[in-house]
């Protein structure tokens, strides 16, 4: 498992059997100049992409921003319904 | 910075400034009947969308699956260019 997968793997305390899809978007920017706002728009545009395969509980969906000068992070974090999962 | 934020930060080993844009993708499944191809789904119409914001040289995308019973990931790197970042 990668060192990625461990970070999920660990968070993963829920005595109840969930699935859950996690979304992680990291922007490094080297100069002052790059697009700082890129994460936000992407973040619109990926939800919906996800809403047409998975049926979203709003309740559901937590989203953690962290934005620094050059180095911003989403984390998006989604609880996913086991029985109509696939929409498609 | 979140833990998230030093996973990425160790990688910026790059000598010459670059802006990377990281999407790390994970899939946790309780139930054998999950949708195992999910993201594999999303891969592609997440891709669509960042093209919408970014233009990509398609040598500078690095992805890396990993498919579990349970969990599976799915890690997009992109070298983002600095000079026309944003198509709009």
């Amino acid at each position: 498992m990668s060192f990625f997968s461990n970070f999920f793997a660990k968070k993963n305390t829920a005595p109840v059997a969930k699935d859950r899809l996690q979304i992680l978007l990291a922007h490094e920017r080297s100069s002052r100049t790059g697009n700082s706002d890129l994460l936000q728009k992407l973040q619109k545009e990926i939800m919906e992409v996800i809403q047409k395969h998975i049926s979203i509980d709003q309740e559901k969906i937590h989203v953690k921003v962290d934005r620094g000068n050059d180095f911003s992070t989403l984390e998006i974090d989604i609880e996913v319904p086991q029985q109509n999962q696939s929409n498609t």
